[in-house]
């Protein structure tokens, strides 16, 4: 997987997760893993990118909102946010977004 | 600067900028610093999340579409722009979105 994500003509949507962490592990890593695989292999989903250097920020993005509630919902991805809020998080924050507009670019 | 922005409740604007470097610092981390100090001033910003692991993820926020226009349009942005462009930068993705809805949690 490419570390940006390709994702298709706008629009669709985003998930913008900021996050700071507990001390510690935790078996965070792992989860956070196996959160990414199981994520990508939901309907709808449209690519992820993630990076921590204290703070953390993971964003994915989805074709729909409906896709992003079904993700929220799924009984693996519960277990993990409530793991989440009980052991791995000071303070976490997120954010739904329609991506309205992109552009980019690449060296030759 | 707290490290997850502070922002109000939705509507409002996401930037997400996600990059990846070329090598050598080549007065980047300087110029980022400013420009992070310079965008904060900007009418119209918001907060700004930031964090890099091999790709690099910049959120800022903002009050409104022209808040953005603005910001890109500043003569010392533009000049980090093109900078970017030819030294910075292998490649990077900007995505402009509108931030429908958030929640968060803060350890008690």
């Amino acid at each position: 997987m490419s570390a940006i994500a390709n994702t298709p003509q706008p629009p669709y949507y985003a998930v913008i997760f900021t996050s700071e962490r507990t001390d510690g592990d935790n078996q965070y890593a792992e989860m956070a893993d196996q959160m990414v695989k199981l994520a990508s292999l939901q309907p709808g989903f449209l690519g992820v990118e993630s990076a921590r250097e204290g703070v953390g920020i993971t964003v994915s993005y989805w074709d729909s909102l409906e896709a992003i509630r079904n993700w929220k919902q799924h009984e693996q991805h519960l277990t993990a946010q409530s793991k989440g809020i009980s052991d791995w998080y000071l303070t976490y924050k997120t954010r739904i977004c329609k991506v309205e507009r992109d552009y980019g670019f690449e060296k030759a």
